[in-house]
This record gives C-alpha cells, sequence and structure tokens, in this order.
C-alpha cells in the first residue's frame, strides 16, 4: 500500500488535472488549484478536497506545480499569495514545468532556506498516461526530497529516472528530450511532404518508413495525424517556441551551437506565425505544404 | 523452392560482397564483379562462378548493380565497355545505389530501348543483413521486371515495398528515408553533446531518452558508437554529404525547402572537413565536441 498524504495540484490543464485524477484514485487527500474557478469546480465535484489554498497550505505534505513555464512557477511558489512560504516545514513540492537548471536550482535554493524540499520533477508521456497514473518523471534532488515525494511518484508514474541529488539534472534532461522530440516533429513533416513532392502519398511514407531506419518515436506518433488531416491538439504548435525556445537558452548559456535545434525552432516559429499555435504540433507540415505548394489531406484545394 | 539464376553481381563493397555470398547461398549461378581484382578472386574461392563479364553478359538474366552512385551506376551500364547493351533482350537490372528518381527514370528508359527490363531497386539494412539476405527494398519498376527479378529479390529480402509500376518512386522512397536517417544521427550527435554541457553522461542520456518520446531508430543504434568511442565505420560520415546532397539536389528540383535537412548536411561536410570521412557517422559528434571544447568518451583528454 502506498502511505496516503496530504496533497495538492496546482495547475489542472490537461495534464495537472489527469495528475489530480490519479492522486485521489491512489487514495491521496487531494486539492486542486487552477486560475480558472470551473476546473476546481469540477475536480471538487469528481472526489476532490475543497477548501482555499493559503488556509489548507500548511496542512500540505507534498504541493505539485504543473504550470506552464519557469514564469508561472515562480508566481505559484513565490509571487504574491505564493504556497511555499505557508507550507510548513518538512513539505515537499514536485516541480514539473519545463525550466532551464539554473531555474530549478534557483527553486530549491530558496525553498531550502524555507526548510521546505524541492524535487526537480519534468514529466513525458502526455495526458492520456498523465490520467492513467503512467507518467515518466525525468528527476533530480536530495534523497529526502525523493523519500517525501515517493508516495505522489508512486501514483502518478510508470518510470522514474533519478539522475542526481540536486535540482538541475531532471530539467536539464527534460531539455535534452524535448530537443530530440521537437527536432524529429519537424524533420517528420520535412519529410513526409518532401516525399509528397516526389509522388510519395502520406500513407505510404509512414507505411514504409516505419519499418526502416529512418523512423522515430515521433515520427510513428504524429504522422497518423497529418494523413488523417486531424490537428486537434494532443500537444500543441505552441509548446515548441517556448521548450526549443528553452534548450537554446540552455545551449546560449553554455557556449553550444545547436544549429538543428535552432531550424526547427524557425519551422514551429513559423508555424505560430501563420496562426497555426493552438493546433496540434503535426500541423507544423503546413508550414512546408504551403511554401511548396502541396494540398495536405484533408485541406480545401 | 526459389527459381535459380544466372546472376551477376557488379561492386563488390561491404553491401555488395554480402549480396553476392547470399546469392550464392540460395543456389543461384553468381559472378561477382569490382575494379578491385582481389574481391573478384575472393568471391570465386568462396564458391563465385569465373569468367569476365563481357563474355558472360548474354548468358545472365539478372544482374545486381551495387554501386556507390549515379556516375558509377550509369558507368557500369552504359559507359565504355558497359554491360547493358550486351545483355539478353528480357535480362533485369537490378540498379541498388541511392540516386535521384530522376535519374533512375533515364536508366529505365534507356534500358526499354535495349528490351531490357530495369528495377529502381535501392536497399536499406547494412552490411550484416545483406549477408544474411535480410535486406529491405524500396523498389518500384514494370511488372515484368517484378517477376523477372523475384528469384534475387527473395534471396536478398526480408521485405520489399513494392511502390509503383514504373522507375522513380523506389528512389524518393529511399532518398526520403536517407533524409531522415541522415537528419535522426545529427539531432542524436547535437543532443547527447549538449546533454554533455549539462552534465549529463552519455551513458545516462540513452538510457534514459530511449525509452522517452525523443527516441529514434538512428539514435539507439549509433548513440552507443559514441559511448564506446568506438568509431569503427559501420557506415561512414561520407555516406551523408552524398545521401543528403541527393536529397537537397531533388529538393531543390522540386522548388522545395529543406531547412532542417541543410544544416545536417553542413554538420557532415563540417566532419568530413576535419577529416572525420572515413569513420564511422556518428563522428559527426566530434564537430559538436569540438565547438563547445567537451572530451567524448574514448578521446585523448
Amino acid at each position: 500500500m502506498t502511505q496516503s498524504l496530504h496533497t495538492a495540484v496546482i495547475g489542472l490543464g490537461s495534464m495537472g488535472y489527469g495528475m489530480a485524477k490519479s492522486l485521489l484514485r491512489s487514495g491521496h487527500l487531494t486539492h486542486g488549484f487552477d486560475v480558472t474557478q470551473s476546473k476546481i469546480d469540477r475536480f471538487i465535484a469528481e472526489g476532490g478536497t475543497p477548501g482555499r489554498l493559503l488556509d489548507v497550505a500548511p496542512n500540505l505534505q507534498a504541493v505539485v506545480c504543473v504550470v506552464l513555464n519557469a514564469d508561472q512557477t515562480e508566481s505559484v511558489l513565490f509571487g504574491k499569495d505564493g504556497v511555499a512560504p505557508q507550507l510548513s516545514s518538512g513539505a515537499v513540492i514536485l516541480s514539473c514545468a519545463t525550466v532551464s537548471p539554473d531555474f530549478a536550482q534557483e527553486m530549491e535554493a530558496r525553498c531550502a532556506a524555507l526548510n521546505i524540499h524541492y524535487l526537480d520533477a519534468p514529466i513525458s508521456g502526455g495526458a492520456v498516461k498523465a490520467g492513467q497514473g503512467e507518467l515518466s518523471f525525468m528527476a533530480s534532488g536530495s534523497s529526502t526530497a525523493f523519500a517525501k515525494a515517493r508516495p505522489v511518484l508512486d501514483s502518478l508514474s510508470k518510470t522514474v529516472f533519478e539522475l542526481g541529488d540536486s535540482a538541475g539534472a531532471g530539467s536539464a534532461m527534460k531539455a535534452t528530450n524535448q530537443m530530440l522530440a521537437g527536432v524529429h516533429i519537424a524533420a517528420m513533416a520535412e519529410a513526409i511532404t518532401f516525399a509528397m513532392t516526389q509522388g510519395i502519398s502520406p500513407d505510404t511514407f509512414l507505411n514504409v518508413i516505419r519499418k526502416c531506419a529512418g523512423t522515430s518515436w515521433m515520427l510513428e506518433n504524429r504522422a497518423p495525424h497529418i494523413i488523417n488531416g486531424d490537428y486537434t491538439p494532443h500537444s500543441s504548435v505552441n509548446i515548441w517556441p517556448k521548450d526549443l525556445g528553452i534548450v537554446t537558452d540552455i545551449a546560449t548559456a553554455a557556449g553550444f551551437a545547436a544549429p538543428i535545434t535552432q531550424t526547427a525552432l524557425a519551422q514551429f516559429q513559423s508555424a505560430a506565425s501563420f496562426g497555426l499555435g493552438l493546433e496540434d504540433d503535426a500541423a507544423v507540415a503546413k508550414v512546408y505544404a504551403h511554401q511548396a505548394g502541396l494540398t495536405l489531406p484533408g485541406e480545401d484545394t
């Protein structure tokens, strides 16, 4: 049996909501918080515990922070009405946003000054796995932070990569994974449209490439969206200017040239500038199709 | 039982030699030809049939051409002492080099004028699978060309993708696969060195990424070469300026911008200019390491 904790999830987006539900299902007393009141209400209706964040904060043993980026993470933890100073000594914060390693280290130090534990805990796996409690965590932090977070990790994860004994390593690994994932999506888009210029249908492209050395996890996952002409956002174009921007910022700070990542980033920025930001990230293929005068499946001719 | 043919393999490099051995093992009467006499002698010693190419050509039912590029293919088939005009009507040529679709169509037309069948038949899988008769073919050509080539394909392949009824489609699909494969190798090199700047070891990189959305077939195949510091060329750096150059030439001719492919091509061109052309293609990581002042596994510090 997993130990039952008093927890809160801050940020009830597609990932956070699923994680909050997974914590509930595991028997944790769980609050859900968000800037949108209707999401809070919906979560309470499904079994979440009511209460204002600042009222319940002193009782929380673990806080899972699942917001968009570093700015939102800092605001939630240390901004006006930030939760970190309200927590009791010994509580743990699991910070799941994709941020720079430097930022994660700064958060860990500021939490330590309050006698709070901080786990650098970015996630991978998508909304469906969040709801199933089968995420992957790329985590780093002190052994105490891991121990305090363990019941939460057990409820949310299929795999926990333990990457080091201080914050930063988890975020560095997440940035590395995002770098590859983003490049592979854009490369798939470049290749599927290149193939179209040579008379190869998107369908044939996937059927052959998935069995050859040119395949990737992202290609097999995203190419079907293009074949079906379905750009319902499982993960949106707008994720990539943000995440690849974090990667190139980290690279620049380290004096590291990342030309392929920079080029993929530019393609996602083009996609966003064409008004595709809220579509599924496979819509980066529309940038290529537009440039080459191709008609993708499902598009009006 | 596979029908036994009288065949010849032209080009006894690492791929061609393995393919010639696979044809022998299947019971085909097989000649091997190469610009290097010692390779011919070695193949005869292992069971190949002796004879000068121009003497045996009228008797050949199938010719497998496994040379480096379009220039060599044209020279072997139609140059001085070229084999195509010496073949008997109804013979089939399987052309395996990576070439442009336009070139493949031109070869098919010139063969048709001689009443010879041409199968556009680029291959994927590497030298080991060539020797095991387990290659993948990305093939296109007339139904007669396929029928005549079938006993050879049966002896050499695990999978034959039949991509269309005329030459060009096979080469287009091969170019598409090479585009992705080359980009994924360079992206792996960019990511594994980026991770090193953040304190993540190449070992940890592979252990985590292979289980995450950032993985690719090429990443899992090539990253171990970097981890082991072993650049024995399974496939050399020099392949990629050639193959990605073919891709960008095709793209340019089609008015298609391929910025990620262009960027990966530039990284392989840098690797070649650093004198790494004959090393395994994973050595493109050395371009990144050199730029960032990193020491890869197995390098002297």
